[in-house]
């Protein structure tokens, strides 16, 4: 197989998933995974025991393609804009219970279909207050379309301490249940309560009132997730497994033939307290390279060198030498591949990228 | 056709393929057009009026899909690993004249197909100094194979002014002159000297020596080379259409349906004196709107914002207005994206990602 390619660890996927069907279970709600990170019918059913379940994705390919795979629940959590209602309608008319998100009378005035009320519980997107008028003027406009409510705690990104992610957790909550019991005082009926995010899901004490959790990342995770401490260095399942092609040793540079069309543009890890760069650097088989970062990306051409202040000696690694970079933000690495390659067969298994 | 989707206004491709075009066979080199930022057939037939002509790739997917449509003169410039050469050979045994990269001894040895030796410059990248010792050894391990010198100013993406513009450009073309006398005086027929990059294509003054010049954005540009000053915003031939999903009227935000997925991470503009967030902002046919940028995204949603300081009111643009934005990078933008729309036919091209 050439490089750089997309590489999946099964077993550590499994784990991922485990963990939070688990918790959320315990806490006596329901998981509806966010299928937009990998975007994948195979990885899906991993969550499903092999069937099919309620999901959540973010453009109407994936809703169509995981429709055309028996998966018939579906919330499509991103704003939606008159132009798409003839996609959904397609999907409504062959019976899947595709619902949209909205939060204006805007949107609701022309849309024809099962619909959530996106809630703001944080300032980081899209979405009305919980308290705020607008939201009974909207469930008006919607009548019987009128599904539930949703939020995300997107900001919960920006959280370090397991303190402010257990509130940023509970706030989410209780936001979302707050503007559940806000509509259902006026006489809506309000069947779906809808939260989550990867931190704030993990970190959910308690999930009284919530009729469903979302989470995406959290199947592969990545280095932003484990800066945050979400999850460990040995949970991340993705990688990008790439070939040694020079060396500057003038500058302390390994040159490798995964650029940024590889491993994507995205640094989330620059905002938080440790900057890893482009990535971690492992091994062939998955062992990380002690203060090894890739540090810089061309096109098709990234740099490693040792983490500023290291003490650790250059590796030597001649040119040919495989290895794997473990990605700031999986989500945004595999969306630069077609296909994920597996570490315990031969298989690959498609992505649905595009609209 | 549904946002978010890549267009093409075909009329500045063109213009722009004349204008460097023009420049470069008037002081007596020739283009080879790096095919890497379209990654198309149809965009690179542009560049040869209908036909094929020498080409540079990124990879070998571009280089065997090229080489499929009938381009046979190719330089594949990443450093090459000895695990591609087979599809290097392959592609030579079908009458290809696939010419790979290297810039050590250790690669020369372990490759037995016609090489250029990569000079470096500007100590942007890889590449061996023109007056090492190493060039002459690595020379002496390619024997027949060795076709001449390629160097690459990656450094001039930091240049701001006319003069130093011209300075990069001189310099990588003396830089590379200098490989090729070197070799020369040691008796190695070094036929080819090809130097380039988007900033110095442009700037160059004289190619004297120059048997060859590359560039591969220039096809489209972007905001990134506007505020270098390569070109102007009217040049910009590549934008992403999206559509307004939302508003937050308390913050001063639109919300569209092009998040990175649409627009790629890349903040190119970030490093510049004029920081264009994730790119400016233009109605549904192209005029821009003043001061509005995209300054945030998640994977499928962008904000759009007035730029800091500006005195402009926030545009009125209801839900399903149809906006354009221009981007940062058009080769990372591109890559988020499998075809284009053109602004003057339904057609679309499909574009080659992969490895």
């Amino acid at each position: 197989m050439t490089t750089p390619h997309l590489l999946l660890d099964l077993p550590k996927v499994h784990r991922n998933i485990d963990r939070l069907k688990s918790h959320v279970t315990t806490l006596g709600s329901t998981l509806r995974p966010h299928v937009k990170t990998a975007k994948s019918i195979d990885v899906a059913k991993l969550l499903f025991d092999g069937t099919t379940g309620p999901i959540t994705v973010s453009t109407l390919h994936e809703a169509e393609a995981f429709a055309a795979n028996g998966f018939t629940d579906i919330v499509y959590a991103v704003g939606i804009s008159p132009d798409k209602l003839d996609r959904v309608r397609a999907l409504r008319a062959q019976g899947v219970d595709l619902v949209v998100l909205l939060d204006s009378v805007e949107q609701a005035r022309s849309t024809d279909v099962p619909a959530l009320i996106e809630i703001d519980c944080d300032g980081h997107r899209g979405g009305v207050d919980a308290t705020s008028p607008e939201l009974i003027a909207i469930a008006t406009a919607l009548g019987d379309n009128l599904r539930g409510v949703l939020t995300h705690a997107g900001e919960s990104y920006y959280c370090y301490t397991e303190e402010s992610l257990t509130a940023a957790a509970e706030h989410e909550r209780a936001t979302a249940v707050q503007a559940a019991e806000t509509l259902r005082a006026q006489g809506f009926p309000t069947p779906v309560v809808s939260i989550g995010s990867t931190p704030t899901a993990h970190f959910a004490r308690d999930l009284t009132g919530i009729t469903e959790v979302r989470a995406g990342n959290f199947v592969f995770f990545d280095l932003v997730m484990a800066g945050i401490g979400v999850c460990t260095l040995d949970d991340l399942a993705l990688s990008v497994v790439t070939t040694v092609i020079g060396h500057r040793h003038d500058k302390g540079w390994i040159l490798t033939d995964a650029g940024w069309m590889a491993t994507s543009r995205d640094r989330g890890t620059a905002a938080q307290p440790t900057d890893q760069g482009y990535g971690l650097v492992t091994t062939e088989t998955g062992t990380l390279i002690p203060d090894l970062l890739m540090t810089g990306a061309s096109q098709e051409h990234g740099v490693l060198s040792l983490r500023e202040g290291s003490t650790e000696p250059l590796p030597d690694l001649p040119v040919g030498t495989r290895l794997r970079v473990l990605p700031n933000h999986a989500c945004a690495t595999a969306a630069q591949h077609t296909h994920y390659h597996l570490t315990t067969s031969t298989t690959t298994w498609p992505r649905l990228n595009g609209w």
